[in-house]
């Protein structure tokens, strides 16, 4: 079958590999329809071995890098392995790509995103850039699925988008989003769209992104901002008080991962706000505690998503997740490396998500 | 009458000066009891003026220094002025020593301590350390009172314990703290003494306290830890984990103010925990955000109080806070340089906390 493969930084592979193997007991065969490409695939083309399991194989899956990447894949089931229930040759699904070990106790507390022996599709087993995947759907499921169907109204492309705006509308939900609150988002990345479309879907009754890109800040603004700003240019918390009546937000989000960024979502927040941190940090961050002791501010680390699966695939049914404006490329995998990686790498400002078709 | 008047740093003077005013409307006229020396003052006596109003009045007292400081404490009701209901002559009470406006969105939100306008007694209005101290009671004062009465079983010593176990009731509170979760005190002052008493009545199974001053390790143990570890001589991280199953405590307070003693509490913390920090801090600090966000880890500030003096004084009432063993020193106000804050800087090994009394 056609598949990018990882074989190291800077070397994936448009290759002919072996078609996935046919489905064993708990496991299912996907035909994959589209895979978007995630902040975390580029990482580990540009500057991997980051996630991406190399030299020992990880415990849940039995498999090591060389590997097809993608995690953010919807497809059709081909296949449905023994002691398999609740899925038919036909369906249509998003695959939740947590491998969780189902024995730890955040996963019986039904936390699998913090599973003492986590792995992600795509960097420790197997994922979506590839004509077809087969995987496990009952291991670690209890109460969490891995397979989520989609409904006749929401395509293969949408279906494709459906796990960053889990992580979107995990990091709302964290941050205990209010219908008619005010929101800022740092950062106009991939997730920060999904973050501000989730807010917007959220009731947010602002939406304020700062970020220094002003293609990025065009995308946003279709994608529900009510307020773009550069924080280069502008004096960014002055703009957000002078929108909030002088007191600030009620829930940033930081979606870059920096400390400057950091500063941004903190200091945007009013008395008794809250910073949801989004962003994966590769350096330690200062920030001035003094006034988020004073104010009473609080910040919240989120991860993945634990079950909001099922809530984007219904938004995206009846339409308060609309992705379109997002998906600014569709692609065969043979163009992953120069039509995906390469043209994210060097094409921000035109870009938010781009779809791989694996066929 | 005797007080205690703050000029400048290291300057503070024990004085005859006009006895407090009777009270106008809205006021009460209190005698003063016990009054405790809080951190605040030290801090205000060995490094002001910090918080101490100086060069323009305070707008809500319009008042500025030289002031009486002092803020923990209790005392009886000598004189009611009019337009006051609620309280008579003789009733003995613990003031909320916030001075609030009750006019912004944070007081009509019933959150004084956030108060635009803030201030407190002992910084901007004469304070404790008096015989008598005359207060509005009625400002800002709905729904969060100033004045709270104690029982006859509440002696006027404990009365002056109310607030720092406020301060401490409402960061357990802050924090959501469950019976039967486990917590880390990084600090055992005052501040972390009272932390390590309200998560014991809050029914913590473990309370875990990182102190590096064996006398305050015993105070500690004292006051409710289960375990105190010196951070200096002991892998605390690696001993909390040792307690708590290899995972690390559901609550963590950081009772400091510093960047070491912050990374403490996160770093103690098990995946989905919560530090809440009480510490002023002096300097930015920095943190590695790539744990936070990976295992959704929630940092909370909190400051004050906001109707926690009610729910303290239950609690001395019926012996779940027994403030005892924190009192360290009880003495006149004309020994409050040498036997109060020169005592408190230079033996922080034997002293938690002193008592002032001012006739």
């Amino acid at each position: 079958m056609k598949a990018a493969v990882w074989y190291g930084r800077r070397d994936v592979r448009f290759q002919d590999i072996p078609e996935a193997p046919a489905p064993g007991p708990g496991e299912v065969k996907l035909q994959v329809g589209w895979c978007g490409i995630c902040g975390t695939d580029l990482h580990e083309y540009a500057a991997g071995p980051i996630f991406t399991q190399v030299n020992t194989p990880h415990p849940l899956s039995g498999r090591m890098a060389p590997l097809t990447p993608g995690h953010e894949f919807a497809g059709t089931v081909v296949e449905v392995g023994p002691h398999v229930t609740g899925y038919k040759v036909g369906d249509r699904v998003s695959p939740n790509p947590l491998l969780r070990c189902g024995e730890c106790v955040y996963c019986k507390q039904g936390l699998p995103q913090l599973c003492t022996g986590i792995g992600f599709l795509g960097c420790h087993s197997d994922g979506g850039f590839a004509e077809y995947v087969t995987l496990n759907v009952t291991r670690g499921t209890n109460p969490i699925p891995v397979l989520y169907k989609l409904p006749d109204s929401v395509s293969l492309e949408a279906g494709a988008t459906v796990e960053p705006l889990a992580v979107a509308v995990h990091a709302v939900n964290r941050g205990k989003l209010l219908d008619g609150e005010t929101v800022v988002v740092v950062g106009a990345g991939p997730i920060g769209i999904c973050t501000t479309m989730a807010a917007k879907a959220a009731g947010a009754s602002q939406i304020i992104v700062l970020e220094t890109s002003a293609g990025r800040r065009a995308f946003a603004e279709k994608s529900g901002a009510t307020a773009a700003i550069d924080p280069r240019s502008t004096d960014a918390i002055k703009a957000v008080q002078d929108l909030t009546n002088g007191l600030g937000v009620d829930c940033a989000f930081e979606c870059v991962g920096a400390e400057p960024t950091l500063k941004l979502a903190v200091d945007s927040l009013r008395k008794d706000g809250r910073a949801v941190v989004v962003g994966i940090f590769e350096h330690p961050a200062a920030l001035d505690w003094f006034p988020i002791v004073f104010f009473e501010k609080t910040i919240i680390g989120t991860f993945a998503y634990v079950n909001e699966f099922d809530t984007v695939i219904e938004m995206l049914a009846d339409g308060r997740l609309q992705p379109d404006p997002m998906i600014t490329g569709r692609i065969g995998v043979k163009d992953i490396v120069a039509g995906g990686f390469e043209e994210l790498l060097n094409n921000k400002e035109q870009n938010v998500k781009i779809l791989v078709s694996p066929s």
